[in-house]
This record gives C-alpha cells, sequence and structure tokens, in this order.
C-alpha cells in the first residue's frame, strides 16, 4: 500500500501532552468541587436515535446533527423516490446521530430511569458534544460540555448553591468573574407592565444598547419595532436603571407592582440575592436585564459569567427549566442548571497565564542511564520514589547524555539524577537541579527525605 | 409533539452515578499510575477521515466502522451506477467514521506530530471507541481503552517498566493476576527449527490444548495440520515444557541454540525477567508459549493479564510492535504497549467487590432542611465543611424528616446532620451516624475537628 499523507477531519482537534495536562487541570478542578457540593456523575452514550434527538434543537440544529450511517447494506430499502430528496433519504439510511447537546439525552437519560432515580437528582455530566457547524477561530465540531444540573426541585437555595459552585470552580482555577443574574418572570413581568407582551427580546436588545447608543436612540429603536410612545415612556425607569442590585430590585419591584409574574420573579431574584450575601461570594454578582440567552426555555433564573480580565463571550451560563422531560412523556420535571465552557475557560486561563506551573511538569525525577549495570541500581531507587508518589523516569536507553538531558529539557522535568560507577562505589547519587543548574550529592537513603523537602 | 417513549440504541449504554463512580474509580488508579511513570495523555478526535480508518483492521473490521454522513445535500454527487452498490455509494456519501481503536488515530497523530514529539514518547489514552459489532454480554457497541505505549526506544527496559505499571495498577485495584509473557521471536524460532515457519498458529494452539487432550491427541492433530512425523518429534520438548520461567527459558534455548532469530527471542525473555526480578512484582509472571495475540502485529515481547478468582477473558494485554507507522509514511517506528479493558476489570471488581466503600459514598453529610431560618444557619457551617473538603449537601426543601433521611438512605451519606430551634438556640448541632444510629450533640465550633476524625 502506498503510504498516505494523514489528516483529520476540519473541526476537529487532536490535544497533546500540554493541552491534554492543563485540559485535565480544568476538567479536574471543576469535577472536584461539583462533588463537594453532591452532584453525582452520570453518562450517556456517544450515539443517541435520531428520534431521540430530530426536532429537539429548531430545523437548524437537525441539520447540523451528526448522522451516522446504518450497518450492513443500508441502502437497500431506499426506494427511487428518496434517492430525489436527501432528507427522506436520510431517515432510510441513518437511524443514529451524534449528541448534540448533554440536556436532551440527560432528560431521555431521565425518563428512562425515573423509578431508580433519588430525587433532587444532582447530577454533572462531563462529555464530548458534536456540531457538523462551519469551523472557525474558537467553534469546533467536537468540543466538551460540563454541565450540572438539580432536577426535581423548586428551592431557589439550588440557584444559589449554584452561584457558589460557579464561584469556588473560577476561584480555585484564578479567574475573575462577574456572574450576572436575571429572571426570565422579571422580564416577562415588565413586558407585560408596558403592554407588549411579545416584544421581550427587543426589550433586552434594546437595555443592552443603552451604553453605546444613549437612551434617546434606544427609544427611537423602540419605536420602530413597533412600541407605542406610551410603552416607551412608561419603560423608562427600566431603560434608566442604575445602582447596586439592591437599588435595582427596588425600582424593579416598584415597576412591576401590578403584574403578578413580574412580582414573582423580583421574589425570586431577591430571595437568591439573600442567600448568596450568607454563602461569601467572591465574584461581583450583578442583577442584569440585558440577560436574556435560551428565553425559550428558561423560565427563572438566568445565570452568565464573563471573565474579568479577558475579551470573550460568557465562559458559563444556564438558568431554570420548568419542563425538562415533556418531549419525552414526563411533565413537570423542573430544574437549574449551569454548563461550563471547557474550552473558552481554556482560551481564558491561556491569555492570563493562569495554569499552575506543576501542571505542566508531569515527571519530578529522571534517572540518567549509563549502562544495564547503573540501571540495576537505580531500579530500587526509583521504585521507592514511586512508592512515594513522585514521578519518576529511567531514561530506557544509553544515549549520549546530551541527548538525556534534552530529554528532560523537553519533558520540563525539574530533577536529574546521576549515578554513574562513582557514585555506585559510594551508595551516593548526584542530583541536578534543572531549572537552577545547582547539583548536589547525597547518600541514597537521604533520597526520599529530599524530594520530600523538595516538591 | 405527541410525547415519544424514549431509547437508546442497541449496544449503547447510560451509566448512573453508582456506574460512573465505579469506572472513575477504575480510570483515575489506571491514569495516576500511568503518570507516576511519566506517561502523558494525549486525545484525538472521534471522528477520523475514513482514509485513515479503512483499510487497518482487515475487511471485517472495514465493515464495523461506524460512517458519519457527509454534512448538506450529501446524494447530489452520487451517481446511479453508486445507488446499486452500497460499498461504492459510502465512499461517495461518508468521508468520516468514528475510532475503531486508539492505536490508528495515535499512529497518524505520530506522523502528523513528529517534529514535535519529544521521543522516546511515554503515552497514554483513554478514550472510548465504536465497533458495529453484533452487541451480545459483555460486548458493547461503544467501550473505553486505555492504550500505554512507549515510541521510539527499543530497550527492553520498556518492557519490563509496562510489565511492573501493569502489576502496580492491578494491585491498587485489588485484582490478583497471572502476568503471561511470551515473545514472537521464540515461537518464528521453534517453527523455523522444525522447518515449518508458515505453522506457528498451529504450534501455538496445540501447546494450548496439551492439558485438556493429552501428547498423543496432539501430536496426532498435528499431524492433521501438515507437520511431518520429524517435525513432531523434533517439537516434543516444547509440547512437554514444564518448570518454572528459568527452568522453561533452558529448555527453550537448549532447544533454539540453530536459530538465530530464536535466540533473540530468549536473549530478550530473559532480560525482561531479570529486570522484573529487581523490581518486586507481586503478580506471578508466567512465560507462556501459548500467547499468541495480535500474531500478525507484533514482533517481540507478547503480553496477556488474566485475573486470578474471575473466570473471564484477559482484562489486559500487549506487545512489541517493530513498525507502528508505516503505512502513514513514517518508517521504522518501534514501540511498545498494553492496552487494560476497562469493561472486563469493571467486571472482575464487581463480582469480587473490591470497590471500595468510599468509592459510593460521595457525599459525605447532608444538612436536615426544616425552614429558610435553620437553613440560613446551616450555610456558613456547609461552607465550612466544604472548605474542610468535605463533600456536603443541603436538602434543598423543607421536605417531610422522613424524605429527607430516606434521600440520605438512597445516596448512602453516612452522616445527617439536624439542626433545629433547639440546635440554634445552643449555637450546637445533632450529627447522627446513619450506619450505626448513634447521635451525639456538639457546639457548633467543634463541627471540623469531629469530621476531621470520623472521615
Amino acid at each position: 500500500m502506498a503510504a498516505q499523507k494523514p489528516s483529520i477531519p476540519r473541526g476537529m482537534r487532536d490535544f497533546g501532552p500540554l493541552e491534554m495536562q492543563r485540559r485535565n487541570y480544568i476538567f479536574d478542578s471543576i469535577r472536584s468541587v461539583f462533588q463537594l457540593y453532591g452532584y453525582q456523575p452520570i453518562e450517556t452514550p456517544s450515539m443517541e436515535n435520531l428520534s431521540t434527538l430530530m426536532g429537539k434543537y429548531g430545523e437548524e440544529g437537525d441539520k447540523l446533527l451528526f448522522k451516522v450511517l446504518n450497518s450492513g447494506n443500508y441502502i437497500e430499502k431506499a426506494t427511487e423516490e428518496s434517492y430525489l430528496d436527501y432528507k427522506k433519504l436520510t431517515s432510510v439510511i441513518s437511524e443514529k446521530g451524534l449528541r448534540y447537546d448533554l440536556t436532551v439525552p440527560f432528560a431521555r437519560y431521565i425518563v428512562m430511569n425515573r423509578n431508580e432515580i433519588v430525587f433532587p437528582f444532582k447530577r454533572y455530566q462531563i462529555q464530548p458534544v458534536w456540531r457538523a457547524d462551519k469551523p472557525q477561530k474558537g467553534r469546533y465540531r467536537e468540543f466538551y460540555q460540563c454541565d450540572v444540573d438539580v432536577i426535581g426541585s423548586n428551592s431557589l437555595l439550588n440557584e444559589a448553591e449554584l452561584v457558589k459552585v460557579t464561584d469556588v470552580i473560577f476561584n480555585k482555577l484564578g479567574i475573575l468573574t462577574i456572574i450576572k443574574i436575571n429572571n426570565r418572570k422579571i422580564l416577562a413581568g415588565i413586558a407585560e407592565v408596558i403592554g407588549f407582551p411579545e416584544k421581550i427580546i427587543d426589550i433586552c436588545i434594546a437595555i443592552d444598547k443603552m451604553d453605546k447608543i444613549g437612551l434617546e436612540k434606544v427609544n427611537t429603536e423602540l419605536m420602530e419595532k413597533g412600541l407605542t410612545a406610551k410603552a416607551i415612556e412608561i419603560l423608562q425607569p427600566i431603560l434608566q436603571l442604575k445602582g447596586n442590585n439592591a437599588e435595582k430590585t427596588d425600582i424593579i419591584r416598584n415597576f412591576l407592582n401590578s403584574s403578578a409574574i413580574g412580582i414573582k420573579g423580583i421574589e425570586e431574584i431577591t430571595t437568591v440575592f439573600e442567600y448568596i450575601e450568607s454563602i461569601d461570594i467572591k465574584a461581583e454578582v450583578e442583577l442584569d436585564l440585558t440577560l436574556a440567552r435560551g428565553l425559550n426555555y428558561y423560565t427563572g433564573a438566568i445565570f452568565e459569567v464573563k471573565a474579568k480580565d479577558v475579551q470573550i463571550g460568557s465562559i458559563c451560563g444556564g438558568g431554570r427549566y420548568d419542563d425538562l422531560c415533556g418531549i419525552f412523556g414526563m411533565p413537570d420535571t423542573s430544574g437549574v442548571g449551569i454548563s461550563f465552557g471547557a474550552d473558552r475557560i481554556y482560551d481564558v486561563m491561556a491569555e492570563l497565564q493562569l495554569f499552575p506551573k506543576e501542571v505542566e511538569t508531569a515527571t519530578k525525577v529522571l534517572f540518567i542511564n549509563f549502562s544495564e549495570k547503573e540501571i540495576s541500581y537505580c531500579l530500587p531507587l526509583a521504585t521507592s520514589l514511586r512508592n512515594n508518589g513522585i514521578s519518576t523516569e529511567i531514561y530506557p536507553e544509553a544515549a549520549k547524555l546530551k541527548k538525556q538531558f534534552s530529554y528532560a529539557d523537553a519533558k520540563k522535568i525539574p530533577f536529574v539524577i546521576i549515578i554513574g560507577e562513582e557514585e555506585m562505589k559510594n551508595d551516593s547519587l548526584k542530583i541536578k537541579d534543572m531549572n537552577s543548574g545547582n547539583e548536589v550529592i547525597l547518600q541514597s537513603a537521604e533520597l526520599i527525605s529530599y524530594f520530600s523537602k523538595m516538591l
């Protein structure tokens, strides 16, 4: 066979050792905090039946699903008619698709396992998803999602806990954040008060533009969107909303006093703020009425997290939903959840150089290999380092010293141990600190205590 | 939309919290040992170009690849002729397939990154693979492989190190094992000595049958396979091989003294045994000439690991190969590697009840929820437990006590903290040990020191 020049599909990525160590550091940090708060892991298969996935992400989403060909002679069942319409043909030759997000498989999981699940169900899920999107900078066809949800509890304690979880995770990673909070019911209330319940999105966009284009132009735009002068007049306190969270909620509460749903929203957000006060959040927490993500989906709290020191979209977001599993025949499954964007978090940490050095130096000690004789002497020493949890390598061949030291440099191994004839005779060893260049000579018996101090 | 009854594709699995905690325990144990020995993680994308995958696993393998439909109007380019032959059609409508194993993508990765990789390259890779195999007990269409390899070093130290890594992992997991070792060159030598180089497999099968059917019948079978009476006579010392590894190698060395490749094989296996002696292996290590796995592929050492106390196939296997990347145009990339079968290891551990109890009790403490007032009092206490690394939950609603205790039972939470009006007044708390049923009353300030002792 002629050798082929290998490549990988567009929008797909290999992760080498350095990226993997950094990515694992992010995943491990996130996972450990989830567990500290009692969230339990689940995983669902990469492939779902297309009947589970289709129609759940809108028409555009259906197109972006990766579909898997049926096995065997899949074309047998196709009729001539189906050749003319690829969508029809797809339904004949493909029954399975790759996971598009973690939410729909999770809903399917809950419905299928409703009798075994202990509710409230606190679960997390960290898995890749696939989308046949046009690849571009920062957008991949395979990427990880990290979702954390509480299902089957309406308590606002869950919202507060998820804010805390988010805060603890980003503190752990060293990322300064602003956690933005909104509530779908407040938005619904505002639209109700001004008499245009269907204009929620336009109102959010208008509020969002205040800083950029100013009050006058915002009012003009709202007029163009079909709001009456009266409605726009009523809306003014919302457009000009200022102050800290308490001041803002006071103004909004006042504004919403004729709207039952609005009042409910303000009560919810006030309770969440109260809980947050008592649990020591390090991030800025900010009420932000422009937050409208997933508006067709969320029914209560809406969250979004921004990194303070990097210009990048949100690195985390979520909210409360009242009906997760209705599509699969299980009504009234409410929940609240947040999803962490691992790729963006990675980019933020890389830009701000937040990855701890230890993450990138997996191996701590390398034994130089002079010959088989020295290696027999080194092997038990290496074993005892490993038994003490110190990641250790022995260079596998008696290569030139320069090559062995280059290996240590390239792998950023901080200590190299040199044992030659002289050292073997004296039962000693020479340790070179690769950062400082300093060398020390120890008795073999001192090895572990030396590294217990150094590492 | 009418609600649909959800299901998952055949051969695919969901993993609930208990399974996930157990699986993560296995993966984390394996990963931590790999890292202790300086192996670095990589990941490759789930999808590869079909040109990378096809023809690498034999004709049967090509059939078992999951193929992904091209996006958009994929049928446009198909000719009428291609409708008649689904294999032809596939090459028109599908360019990508799901990873079938970790070896071919790894070879592709090495070739694409040969200039950045630091050789010897010690890498591990833990990812799912997909095969459109007929699902049956213990055989799934999506399953994880855990591969560990050293590339670019011919030193037999690598073989010994991988045996050690294997031994440390199974000790950590509590599985007693027999590590079987063979060498392809010894098998080649035996076949050469008896003058039937093409009968290696038949000879392995014959040796394997000795215990079951006895020498006489084995000799008859070999005759039927086309070996001459002379060849069978020469082969007798091998068929009747007995003793410990040293005794066996002596007999084989003697047998092979006219075969250069055989002598090389016996030298290799002797060196590996010598290294193993000096690094304290807990498993039984056994020379086993019947080991012939991947015979078309391996060129030196062949490994296989069996669990001692469970009737199940091998739980781990591997060997040395001299040409991993030749198919992608990079010759002479030798390496040695081992692959761990996570699903079988799981089954062994489940059968022998080897999973530590802590693995299954993620949350250590649950605070009972009486009302918002008590919760405000509990929140800082919960935070301080979590700050001390103790996984803690607060029941999110003021539900009936019975329901809250059932929740603790179901999640196997060992301690429940009860704080009512009385406790708040006295700045105290009641801790119920869910295993013994005992209750203690503490001052709030004693909380952390209490659990530092208990957990």
